[in-house]
């Protein structure tokens, strides 16, 4: 049997996330429906994430196992012959039987963007959160360094995700301004549920001057959900980038 | 009566045009309702001209007439509230009894849009044309230089315009790379039915090395359409901006 990984981008307005769930649109069960059709037979895909209903990925990995000897070209392709406008395969590599997309992913890149015109824009209505209030990106990016390093993210994290170990190292967080368009880019070993979002909610009150680094560092140590932001909107969310050894 | 000059924005994915028609979603119709609710009447609404289905606007002028007070950025943000999200107006402001959308455009710019990657992307299908071959944009800028000055653009219309006069005036037209994308920007005095699309089409021949700048004068001296590159598909292009005298 050959070992696939696929890398594949997606727009998540339409769908109600990454996994499959009964009665729903979702993107694992969009990517199965094309992998049954190409391959002629039902071949269960792993993800290397979960993501949420109108959640957008530039970059997610899966892997799934063939026998068929069809050129890795040819699966890019044909992928994209069978899958909807809004989900495309940008690669396909072999990689060894014990590979796990999961839990040999090193790291990930998240992107959050913000529109922050003064009136709304009709192109990015589903690709950014709309903010028209002026927005300080140097007092966010400067709240958001709070952030990197090893810390307990227990009041980043959203109820209901059964996770015990709540630590996690933040390797590099930014907050740039281009144009109208602030983005928060954050790097990391890995992410709690929500936990990118509730970062976002966390320096949209910030670019108000409300908090520091320090405050951000408060927060973590008192590991009290209610402390932190507010939960940023889905629509926003990019997983931008997923980290293996290679 | 007030005479207030609106500028919109929209993704015209959605619409079939910009223009009224019977039994089918338009731009235009879609505003007027907006219009008539929050005016509380029926005001007939002038564009500034009209965009085919698929094509998006960064700018569109159009004027109503109204006997409310009710002050400029006040129109903007009820407009806004009342649109679909891929409809926004950006501005609002009062201009003369005598003005006229149409017949006072000095001229416009276009946009037309060109996703120039390997694979095709999610964020773009309706926004860009997909163009998987290489594009040398320098050669496409180059045989776009043709297209600069006054000439008979008859080469580059649609039949069924029923327009006499086939003269325009190009002041600007450039080729320019962004990454992936390519994008065509080209400035005139007025355009004929699919000018913009016929020149873009004209241009990805270009791109080959077909055409030179002095193949483009050729064209158009022979004002035979057929002579002339094929009619890209609308989604790629935007009605960038209207201008007028202040």
């Amino acid at each position: 049997m050959r070992h696939l990984l696929l890398t594949i981008r997606y727009r998540g307005t339409r769908y109600h996330g990454y996994q499959v769930q009964q009665n729903a649109v979702t993107v694992a069960q969009t990517v199965q429906d094309a992998v049954e059709r190409i391959f002629g037979e039902r071949l269960p895909i792993k993800g290397c994430s979960r993501t949420d209903a109108g959640v957008h990925a530039n970059c997610f990995a899966l892997t799934l196992r063939t026998a068929s000897v069809m050129a890795c070209d040819a699966v890019v392709r044909a992928m994209n012959v069978h899958l909807p406008s809004d989900i495309a395969v940008t690669g396909c590599r072999e990689v060894p039987e014990a590979f796990h997309p999961r839990y040999d992913c090193k790291g990930k890149r998240y992107l959050y963007r913000i529109y922050n015109g003064t009136v709304r824009d009709p192109f990015s209505a589903d690709l950014a959160l709309f903010w028209k209030y002026p927005l300080d990106e140097r007092r966010m990016d400067a709240a958001a360094q709070g952030f990197v390093g090893t810390h307990d993210f227990a009041a980043f994290c959203s109820s209901g995700s059964g996770v015990q170990d709540t630590v996690r190292t933040v390797t590099d967080a930014s907050v740039t301004r281009h144009g109208d368009f602030v983005i928060y880019s954050v790097t990391g070993n890995g992410f709690l549920y929500n936990m990118v979002r509730i970062m976002v909610g966390t320096l949209l009150e910030a670019a108000r001057g409300v908090y520091t680094p320090a405050d951000v560092l408060h927060m973590l140590e008192g590991r009290d959900r209610s402390a932190a932001g507010p939960t940023a909107p889905p629509h926003g969310l990019y997983l931008d980038a997923v980290f293996y050894d290679d």
